[in-house]
């Protein structure tokens, strides 16, 4: 079972999307996008790493999310990616040309993928039209993104204030 | 019955206004407040455009909604605008005394169309406030007209991830 | 009971506050955060002033909430906060030092608070990444302020286009 968690910054969807793997008794293993770039990303990373229980194997890949979607989804696991948003942003800024690729991949494996799978992604587009092109871009590409993703879900919620709302399934 | 469709950038909310008047089984006439100012806004129109079947009635308008509704709303007919953002921008942008006259006209309008109306809207409000102090009275007004709009509507659907949540309504 | 109403801008999380502070016919105290600093907020805050009973008893406190709130709620009360983004702002801008305690004193006291308390905040995390630094701040902390209060709060409103989606509580 594939889940999508949407939600904004500080939202509360990470926390939301490790306690749902708890819940599920499983193996959990968490995929992190995030590249430490620079002090601020560094210190966000560290501040997410807190949190997760030591029992839990992080894998981080800021690319190649679908071969290592592929490798580690198991039926007596939960996968957990925090976040999409991210690894989106990544693709577009590391290499542009990868990016279709990478994301036809995903969106082709997504229906197959064993076990559990915990999806977290931002919404984006729900402020003032970017003034910078490439920001618009980026707004445009992640929600297309997060629609298609959605689509494979069989679980959408939507997360503000640590609240959840369902989209979609139960 | 007037319905509004409220989303983000990318969210799905023009998809889902076409979905909803092709169930319809009337006649569908659509109008567009978007200009094909720049190389990008052309992309984006035609980008709407292909999805739309062929038989639907396009109408690009981007000032004077009110009278294009008034003329084209019909008890046998579905009439989608999208979107009421665009066409805000436009007023704002083009023609600043004529913003109040033809907002007016819009509400004014709505209680006594004929037929189905499909409005479909951006919410803009969610994102950190604008430092440009145009953008954030066009956040203002954008805010004030959804609420406007809303208030008319005999369904309000917010649309994410391409999923949409009922705010009022069935 | 503590409420919070969570909502963009323009989006009417004032308004139902105001509507739901009337429906529980006790005294309403109104405690204001922002501070009249350019001519736009003084605009913001007359608009905002002009909708209000003249009853109600109007406090403007840009920092010392904890305090302020601690003083005037009482069992037979509403007292109303409008709104917690401008004064985590407030105590952004102002005095970096005093954040961290003011925040605890309030979260401290929420849970022991008679009467009925509505505080309105702003959700400010679902547009494009801000470019400026301080903004990102202002962003995390909005975030994990509303998350946090929303963990006291009997009932969460989440507002857009006026209409509530409710997040917890009934």
């Amino acid at each position: 079972m594939v889940e999508l968690i949407l939600g904004g910054a500080r939202s509360g969807k990470s926390a939301l999307a490790e306690q749902r793997a708890s819940e599920g008794g499983r193996q959990v293993i968490y995929i992190a996008t995030a590249e430490a770039g620079d002090e601020e990303m560094a210190e966000r990373i560290a501040h997410h790493r807190e949190r997760r229980p030591e029992a839990w194997l992080s894998i981080e890949e800021p690319l190649a999310l679908a071969a290592v979607l592929a490798e580690n989804a198991a039926a007596d696991r939960t996968v957990i990616v925090d976040c999409l948003t991210l690894w989106l942003s990544n693709l577009m800024a590391a290499d542009e040309a990868r990016l279709n690729d990478e994301r036809e991949q995903l969106l082709r494996l997504l229906p197959s993928l064993p076990g559990r799978v915990v999806l977290v992604s931002n919404e984006v587009g729900l402020g003032i039209v970017p003034d910078n092109p490439l920001a618009r871009r980026f707004r445009d590409e992640a929600g297309w993104l997060n629609q298609r993703v959605a689509e494979h879900a069989a679980r959408v919620t939507f997360v503000a204030a640590g609240l959840p709302m369902i989209l979609k399934g139960e």
